[in-house]
């Protein structure tokens, strides 16, 4: 139970007296410079409003990289370009049409969100009897009663974890694979109760992963306020319910992760990555996810050059292309990285909101997590009190599989994130401006004490 | 600088190895309790709503004591009551006009908001030249140019504390004593610029002081919109504003503070206090300032009876009148203890909004301190990771004066608290739940060791 706080017997072996001091100063200097002159809070009003939703293959992705080499560019990049990738090309169509069947005529209709990469229906819908389960073990139990059904998954996010990405880790599976084992039993289609703890009716989408062996079925998110009037009714009788959705999935096409530069100045073929997805559900503006993360990450360039502080290694920006349904950007860097031979020393990757700070989790080796551990009290003042054992970022997964690179993951406070995560309501109003402006600060105070102090 | 990281250093010499796991289960019991059958959420939704703003004197304030009482009965407590007080009783009347004259006759509306306690203009309104002062120290230098004028205040909300509560105590002078000030040098009203970081143009209100050797002059509040266009154009021309305020004072009148108890099973007559203010401003529902603390406090007492824990301690909750704009109820309270010769155990406050944890705040004696912050690596999984030497709670301040009471404050993050306060958007919809609810775990929990292990 004490294990958490160990962290807070310091022994700060690398850092001198002297040392402390000035750091302490130059990451004042930093947050001044964020808080008073920060670009961030406007780079996201823009990204949200004149690009929006920014699906990957979608026309907004085309201009959404386009802002990304332009707010570079405006940071202060020393150089700037696009790296081709292909990315996944799933398009959601029509808005989907939802109800349920009352008296054989009555159509009491609800909100539905197609699932990323799911199939959709066809024209004429689908219209079937509909089955709760509230599990996967419920979907053992009733495996004989599936067939020819539409399934209603209404797991329940848990409210018992304190971190509400570990209700997410919890509750995911039902989305993620729930489609293809509702129809390994015959099932025709899937409904899934919302990853979230909020209290409106937003659906919240996500990619589905079906397993080839099995016929891929037409599956869509339902808010909590319908998904708990169905399951109500669907305790007490039995009902058909009518469910079209109209994606399309096409073949994969030309997209691009977003990069900048800060040359190094002692080892310019060294390079600490900084980043977030530029990609976003098409529902809504991406705000929190992931435009914070993007210009967070574009932030911690602006300022270190604001200051005047030349980087040792190279510091490299990069705004990933597809991470929501394919994550084809991270792994096309990653594979660059592995084929060029490059060096890559550290990655950063903010991808969990813009909400205010509360700690980094850290994956490499125990002596890494230890030395990076030493530089928290720097950070404390700034609201980052932890460095939490694993953690770093979807798209810097696949940096850290080919080449050991050490990952940092930024972790802001987590109870508003599923709130609106993959939902409408994912809008820029929805971002806080002063709690944008922490993360980035203590993002450019760790980029900082690594490239100085190293790992 | 590391100062703040000391008290990780922990003995724990007052918890045993057994009671640290039999607490952390407990703990954990309280949290899944709150977080699966809480009422925080439902309470506030029911205050803000069904009474909404409630200022001293008010009809509403009235209604708001019966909620209260009805609330503290549900929550289970043993025995309610209204303790009588008598309340500042300030009325703002019909809403604010306010505009800048440009070319002698085109009228430029601006929203303007009086504050708390101020005198009105009378019916015609008072029209004068405006004078920019953006400093106290501006306004010495220019005292010979005040006569009657109407000043307007425009000292800006400091970026660079991190913590929004000290950019408050900076600024909040121009409005507490800023109107007096300028009376002295014969202005005839006062606009101030309002105290908050938020990107919106609500104008936020709160209590000015007189010093009663001035004349008493109206004062209005702007917002930072219409401040800054008010800046702009005063920067390069002179103007005469019109400003209408209706406010009338009345002479103070009966209201309550509302009091729930769990009468200790050890210890009937050692109290533990625990409260927030019932009062708010009238011009929202004072969901954050401060519904939050009243059902945070009335939910750890639910909380509590709910799992079976019988206090050592007799638990008192109390919804404190008047803290806006007199202080009235919290020092009634102090007051009656002291005559009664009642014995303070410790008392707790929220008070600061229903935002994530992160500290607490202690003002006791230095051993008091070292002993409470054994009890962190409890709350750490919780949220709450520091507690703070210094703090408390304005309607505990008189008890602690009074009786040497050793008192705490709860301090959720602070960066979103002064978009809200005291202006038109502190309504419920702003707060959230799970922020909320993990407040009271770890207000409850504090209470819990406190009565266990004691001070």
């Amino acid at each position: 139970m004490f294990k958490g706080l160990m962290f807070c017997i310091l022994t700060l072996s690398s850092l001198s007296v002297f040392s402390q001091a000035e750091d302490s100063l130059f990451i004042r200097k930093l947050a001044d410079e964020i808080l008073t002159s920060g670009k961030a809070y406007e780079n996201l009003r823009v990204l949200t409003k004149n690009v929006g939703g920014r699906l990957s293959g979608s026309p907004q992705m085309y201009k959404a990289e386009d802002w990304g080499i332009n707010a570079l560019k405006d940071a202060g990049a020393d150089k700037t370009w696009k790296q081709e990738c292909q990315v996944t090309h799933w398009v959601r169509g029509a808005r989907e049409e939802a109800y349920l069947i009352q008296d054989g005529k009555k159509k009491l209709p609800f909100k539905a969100l197609a699932l990323g990469n799911s199939v959709g229906t066809g024209k004429n819908g689908v219209k079937a009897p509909v089955i709760l389960i509230n599990s996967f073990d419920e979907l053992e139990l009733k495996k004989d009663e599936i067939k020819g059904k539409i399934v209603f998954y209404n797991y329940k996010f848990n409210p018992l974890f304190i971190k509400t990405n570990q209700s997410y880790g919890d509750a995911g599976k039902y989305r993620g694979s729930g489609p293809s084992r509702a129809a390994k039993y015959g099932a025709v289609a899937v409904l899934v109760r919302s990853m979230t703890h909020s209290t409106d009716n937003h659906a919240h989408t996500g990619s589905l992963s079906y397993n080839d062996s099995m016929p891929k079925i037409p599956a869509a998110a339902v808010g909590l306020k319908d998904a708990d009037k169905l399951a109500a009714m669907l305790e007490k009788g039995t009902y058909s319910v009518y469910l079209r959705t109209n994606a399309m999935m096409y073949p994969d096409t030309l997209g691009h992760n977003v990069i900048g530069e800060l040359t190094g100045s002692e080892f310019p073929n060294e390079y600490i990555t900084i980043g977030g997805h530029l990609d976003s559900w098409d529902v809504a503006e991406g705000a929190h996810d992931d435009g914070t993360g993007c210009v967070h990450s574009i932030e911690v360039l602006r300022a270190l050059k604001a200051v005047g502080y030349k980087p040792r290694r190279t510091i490299r920006i990069v705004l990933f292309a597809n991470e929501e349904n394919g994550l084809k950007g991270g792994t096309a860097y990653a594979a660059e990285a592995k084929k060029n031979n490059e060096k890559h020393y550290f990655a950063l990757e903010s991808d969990a909101g813009g909400f205010t700070p509360r700690s980094f989790g850290f994956s490499g080796s125990p002596e890494q997590l230890a030395k990076i551990r030493n530089y928290l009290p720097l950070l404390l003042p700034y609201g980052v009190y932890m460095i939490n054992d694993g953690g770093g970022g979807a798209d810097i997964g696949p940096l850290r599989q080919a080449l050991n690179t050490p990952v940092a993951g930024f972790e802001p406070d987590s109870q508003r994130y599923f709130d609106i995560h993959h939902a409408e309501n994912d809008v820029f109003e929805n971002v806080n401006k002063r709690e944008l402006e922490l993360g980035a600060i203590n993002m450019a105070a760790l980029i900082y004490l690594v490239d100085k102090y190293g790992l």
